[in-house]
């Protein structure tokens, strides 16, 4: 998996990055430590998790990712509703190291993928059942492209033993609504929908108190 | 600028180079050239141009590309309405030669650049002046990320000497309807409207005789 450094990498380091260190820490490395931990805890969540930034032109490398708590897995939202406010497309930059997958899951909207890197197996499900049944295994490598049809169940999966799967993904009707299948026999009726998505969660705006 | 093999190059190898080859040909070159010629002649023009493939997955290198009478310039409809039966988004991959430009244009629609290769410049005028004045001219790099705001006159230029300009960009509500500009300083009222523009012209269904 590539690694970047971005706001909650900085974060993490500075609060659980202490332990180990303040055993042996001098003075001035225990009021470094204490004034990181201090930031972490009183920096607002929205300021380090939301990836919002309203610059016109945005280096990628630079921006915020992270693994969604999914091992092997890494998201940037390059352009997001939530984050940048678009309104009818949103475009993720997703790393998928070796055998990791999305989960099996749909959404009733367009979705392209442009492969940029390595390559990995498209798992494709059916819509006109009562379930998703039995996936075709579709190849998809380097420089290759494919939409999945609105509301088929499916799954990406690098099945590669060594290399990283690296897809640009583009969807329309952002933010994500996706509804999740623990397999491929769960009936469509009851895939759970997790909205917001993890990526938008820390985006949106904090409810209202509307008494 | 990297150069592709489509169907409509294969075409017009086989239509165009026939006139130097005739007069020193045997009787067997004479009968293949005078088959190409004849594939060429009556192969309907909508399969020879129009980027049509219901593959679920493509091979990008191997998809149909044209500089659309632009020189130094290169587009591929990865996933269009016209060409793929997209309805909410739209890709491209666009190639600029050194010092090539699009031209100076709008459209009501969102538009999000990933810049793949090289270097160069957003030009971005006013859409709340009569005209779009002078262009703010904003720096664009490899693995940068820009969105053109909805109806904002803008011009990409490669305004790098030696390398290409590779840039993935995806629109929404496709196929784009594109208001074109002489210069900066021509008001948006005299615009030209292109529709259907260029990379869409040859997937139009014929017009239908309703008399």
């Amino acid at each position: 998996m590539e690694t970047r450094t971005g706001p909650t990498a900085a974060v993490a380091a500075a609060a659980g990055g202490h332990g180990a260190h303040l055993a042996c820490a001098g003075r001035g490395a225990l009021l470094l430590a204490l004034v990181a931990v201090a930031a972490a805890v009183f920096l607002p969540v929205t300021e380090s998790s939301c990836p919002r930034d309203n610059s016109l032109v945005k280096d990628v490398s630079k921006m915020y990712q992270s693994n969604y708590g999914r091992e092997g897995f890494s998201h940037i939202t390059i352009a997001g509703a939530l984050a940048h406010g678009m309104k009818e497309v949103e475009v993720w930059l997703q790393t998928f190291g070796p055998g990791q997958r999305t989960p099996i899951h749909r959404h009733s909207c367009e979705e392209v993928f442009v492969v940029l890197k390595g390559k990995g197996t498209l798992l494709l499900g059916s819509s006109s059942m009562k379930y998703p049944g039995q996936p075709q295994e579709i190849p998809v490598f380097k420089n290759s492209t494919f939409s999945v049809p609105v509301n088929d169940p499916h799954q990406v999966w690098n099945s590669d033993e060594h290399e990283d799967l690296q897809v640009l993904v583009i969807i329309s009707r952002p933010p994500v609504k996706i509804f999740t299948y623990d397999d491929w026999s769960v009936p469509h009726t009851a895939a759970k929908l997790k909205f917001p998505y993890f990526w938008d969660e820390d985006c949106l705006p904090a409810p209202k108190d509307e008494l």
